[in-house]
């Protein structure tokens, strides 16, 4: 399946008073992450890629998260994220966030590719496009 | 003119490794605070008001803070705001955060009434209905 | 085992460009009603018990949460945090977001009593004190 | 006087239910590209400034913006930092965040080299090292 690595820095208003990184910013760096593999994997920018698709986003509907070391200020950070699942309208991802050698946080996440319903207003899950699919099952 | 106080608990998540508020976390508390006091001065809820006048948001144009003291985990703070000007299209508020009689941040803010032109899909300011324009301009 | 409720305007700093809210922010929601119920069965505020406790905080290992509703901006929410394990040096709790009877948010947290290592600096396990333990395990 | 320029990609957890940058956002980007700038020009990583200079950071105690158009998910930006004054303990930043030849944000930033005090815990100003005001003070 599909793999994309995603480096950053640890910055100060990532961290929190014990001096490590407050754990929803986590997330916040795994949505960007998976934000990067889904560029990479479709060969489009972001924004392309939800204009093209005439879609609203991928919003989670089920994470889950280890968190094994302490991540802090300045540390310089990978994240792998790994497609784990393709289905008709919904991915699984698998981040891992590293320093060094080693493994900091382990997560798991669970999107839907979404539109907005002209007629009620509501989020809908849509089928994800066949190249798409095939794109992320792919090996990188 | 009109003005609207906002008590809130500094949290864990609002702070830094020095332990002290993140400076932009003051800003998304006195964005909280602005919204709370159009809430109060419209008598209507934050959305509601958004629906009712078909406008975007009240995006900000321009904004300065003196931060005078350090403000921490836990603090008890107060915001108040105030009205110091309404335009046409445009209204400027005056942040006041403390802890009891200290004064730890001062702020200004000038933002636009706003609309998105469906035509072009722009953000374009529109004139402030007068019933909500006397309504800012009133004491409180 | 104790229980706690906590209530929250949803802010437009919350939400997304889908008008939903960016999911990390529930974690950071999450955060400050536990430490809300924290408060709440020991009594203290929130800086008081870790400065009485002489701990670092109460740092996040395992986290999960299904997303089954959407939340928007301006909606009024309740968190129910309901203590589910009391460890030596550990709890649980699980976290409930509602608006009105519809169940948007579920979540579950293991957290950790922390203090820093003088020694090393490294962030160790610590029994929880007893009076708390007994706080924690009682209902609400 | 030293100038450092930060690129970055608009995420969509930046973003608010206008589908622009939420501008306390921009404040985090500012703060991430004043670190940068500090790394640039002392030729050491964050954490090494502030553990080698014996600080806690670099406070803000004014700070100002304009945001003249508009920025949204995946925009790709840059931030050009320059230093515009450097004192005995404090120093000024102007930022200016373009998209392609579009000035989007402005703003200007006042911040004291700090360390806490170990008497009475309190953040207390301190001197620049010669060293790093002439860094500062010199044309990239």
């Amino acid at each position: 399946m599909f793999s994309h690595r995603h480096d950053l820095i640890v910055e100060w208003g990532d961290c929190d008073p014990a001096g490590i990184v407050f754990y929803p910013r986590f997330f916040a760096m795994f949505d960007a992450a998976t934000a990067s593999l889904l560029e990479a994997a479709s060969g489009r920018p972001r924004i392309r890629l939800i204009e093209d698709c005439r879609i609203l986003g991928w919003p989670m509907v089920d994470t889950s998260a280890q968190f094994h070391a302490p991540v802090r200020f300045d540390d310089r950070v990978s994240i792998e994220s790994r497609v784990t699942h393709v289905g008709t309208a919904s991915f699984a991802i698998a981040q891992r966030l590293t320093r060094g050698e080693t493994l900091c946080v382990e997560a798991m996440e669970m999107r839907v590719w979404s539109i907005r319903d002209e007629q009620d207003g509501h989020i809908r899950s849509q089928p994800i496009p066949a190249w798409l699919r095939a794109a992320l099952g792919v090996k990188a």
